[in-house]
């Protein structure tokens, strides 16, 4: 039995998803972060970086979205989320996950989490303007280079492809233009119309 | 036989060492960033993001140093760079590494690759004064709740090792205090008293 700790419209989605993909046991607990109850100091003694997600194991607690992903896909091998006998393919797999957290998500994090990197009104206000830039840069590189069809790394559905959905969730609101990136749309539309992902969903926003 | 490009201080180092530990049969190939090689139209083919890391394999081209650390460790078991057997372990070293890429790197990238997230000279400098505190909070973390010792993941030499060596060649330079973080840097004295280690360097330093 695994407890995942999320806060909705965050990147834990993405390690929720994927226990329902391998049909593991879980339970949740929401961090309420308009209660910042992920600086509190219970949810500091869980992951002391004060983040989401955190997953509790039999074994200790995981964070790192890349991390959580890969750990799913291997201890729930026959749900078949990653190639695992092969190397090479898992490590493919492992750089496009790799790029959607250090580039993507940092990216879009210049929104509204500018304060971990500057500190004056005016950066932040700066570092808003050129997110549609840098994220839509990377939504170009993932369309043209990465994104193999019809799911990320090509004909068998893995981890990156609720990784890549979630954070999708936030390409308007970053202000990429959707036109752009067609095959990253369709992606977006067969991975919500999954009942795992529905019932994902539901679950945060019902809690 | 792998081809690995980099470069001389980035984090190309901490896959070039991993080679070594490897035992693996590889090449070099330098991009030269007094050249801007890293955006000419050659290394773009070879990786379309314009940076090093990146290492040529028999099945295709692999990017981004997490995925490659562990594509090391996986293709060369005999060496023992990771609990390849025991899933939770391996999560917990990728977890590691992840935090490196996608925290402390980024944090310390603030420094001198401000434009990747704004554009004013202003936001650069306020960027840049920012460093000192969110790599510092970076190295805190890694030596407070991360840092197992002697080696990060305990007793067991592992691809957290290089990685975090090659990063914590610029703590001085981002204005972190390396009296506050006394394990992180007994481990990079270790780390630069192996004879992989020496040798990496000395490759880079050399060409």
């Amino acid at each position: 039995m695994f407890k995942l700790y999320y806060a909705p419209h965050t990147c834990s989605l993405a390690s929720h998803i994927a226990l329902e993909d391998a049909d593991a046991s879980y339970q949740l607990e929401r961090i309420d972060f308009r209660k910042t109850e992920q600086q509190s100091a219970a949810y500091l003694e869980v992951n002391p970086k004060g983040r989401v997600p955190a997953m509790a194991t039999p074994r200790g607690i995981l964070t790192e979205t890349p991390a959580m992903l890969a750990f799913i896909a291997q201890s729930f091998p026959a749900a078949g989320l990653a190639q695992l006998s092969d190397p090479f393919a898992f490590a493919e797999l492992q750089s496009f996950n790799s790029y959607l957290c250090s580039t993507l998500h940092v990216a879009h994090a210049h929104r509204m989490r500018g304060h971990r990197w500057a500190d004056d009104p005016a950066s932040f206000a700066d570092m808003q303007r050129k997110v549609p830039k840098s994220v839509g840069a990377c939504y170009d590189m993932i369309e043209t280079r990465m994104l193999k069809g019809p799911w990320v790394m090509g004909s068998t559905y893995t981890i990156a492809d609720p990784y890549l959905f979630t954070l999708a969730q936030w390409l308007e609101e970053d202000g990429v233009d959707p036109a752009r990136i067609p095959k990253v749309m369709d992606h977006r539309a067969r991975m919500a119309a999954r009942p795992n992902v529905k019932k994902a969903i539901a679950e945060e926003l019902a809690a």
